[in-house]
């Protein structure tokens, strides 16, 4: 028998889930994905995810592994999947991975992006996809602090508590604001995050927009590395991770 | 007491709702609409919309109207309502009309809009306001169809059974389509539209894409004036109010 190592890019709307990782209610995106997955191949899978969303965050593309001795060819993976999972979670490619591919810890980076609502009336469709905030933004000081994150940094002070890794370095490759009008849009690529590591740095971000602190606050929140000196976290509804890079 | 006539511009997502026109259950958009309008005046109201959308179709600018004794500033509308209505429906804006204005009788041309979803894998976040269709179509022959429905016919064949209107001719001003990618989009503007004529339409085009008939069988239906000719009707989720023009 050979045991396959199959990696699955996954998009979902998180807003009727629990976050990635398995719990009993409500229901998981890891546990929807484990289920169709055993109807599939009529194994009881583990499902590994590169990032475990938090409740009500999204997903453009996720990545998963899990191991199968299952024959089922990989080209039939995608339809299958997505003619069992519900409509809310979707799969959107199938790849044979080598015997030591992880989804998590294989990974090289990833990125998030957090969508701002700017507009005065609040939204319609995208009302369960963006964050409703229309005060008035100082762009150019938001865009000034995001720079400062960059590179290697111990981001204690934007984790929030409830993890339990041992180092909270991490090293951001990238972090910038795109504005697209109505739409403001944080991109932001590491090698990885900490608890609540992309709400905790929009919220304070927010605080320099709003003219609250200066983009140097930045710079003194990473040296005193404390949480409660940040700004709050902003709403899980805007966030989505975008890819994950191996 | 001077009686005001006052106008305003909503957005909705029809995914939850009956339609546009008041009925017991499930609970429709004017209903909603009304009952938000109760609250904030005191008055019961009744709403004139200028398009009837149907269950499941939604609205980036349907037009609505109706009288008022009330002296709340017209500038108050749009957030008082919007604190009072449901998180899918938001008013856009609110003007001071004259008195003989009517939402739907004054009413020059109405847009709609209809939303294809083109690629093999279904969607998850717009997978309430698109038309999965992910088979092959011909864009020319769609277009060249969609040309030879403007100016003014009798379109009789695009018109479903339900509806009592006096006359069938109308005016299409623009039909064409528009290649936005993963989407493919069909926009209408006419002086009016008979009962499911849009999705009607779509359906038909969707036909001619398919290469089942060519382009001039639209002439050919047009000329037939019979319903039961003419392409099925598509689903109301990828349908959308754009805008009325008075």
């Amino acid at each position: 028998m050979t045991v396959r190592n199959i990696k699955l890019t996954v998009a979902y709307e998180g807003t009727a889930y629990a976050g990635f990782q398995r719990q009993e209610q409500p229901v998981a995106i890891q546990s929807a994905l484990e289920q169709s997955l055993q109807r599939l191949t009529g194994e009881g899978l583990h499902v590994i995810g590169a990032g475990r969303t938090d409740s009500g965050v999204h997903a453009l593309g996720q990545a998963v592994s899990f191991r199968t001795a299952s024959r089922i060819p990989i080209d039939r993976f995608v339809p299958a999947l997505n003619s069992l999972l519900p409509l809310d979670i979707v799969v959107l490619t199938a790849a044979e991975m080598p015997a030591d591919f992880h989804a998590c810890f294989s990974a090289k980076s990833k990125t998030y992006t957090y969508r701002i609502w700017r507009s005065p009336v609040r939204p319609v469709f995208e009302r369960s996809r963006v964050y409703h905030f229309p005060r008035p933004l100082q762009l150019p000081a938001m865009q000034a602090a995001a720079a400062l994150l960059e590179g290697r940094h111990d981001f204690s002070c934007f984790r929030s508590a409830g993890s339990s890794v041992r180092t909270s370095v991490r090293t951001i490759f990238e972090a910038s604001w795109r504005d697209e009008g109505e739409i403001l849009t944080f991109l932001v690529t590491a090698d990885g995050f900490l608890y609540r590591m992309v709400r905790n740095i929009v919220g304070t971000l927010l605080q320099v927009g709003l003219g609250k602190h200066p983009p140097d606050w930045v710079a003194e929140l990473l040296a005193q590395r404390q949480r409660p000196a940040a700004g709050p976290a902003v709403p899980a509804c805007g966030l989505f991770l975008v890819k994950v890079e191996y």
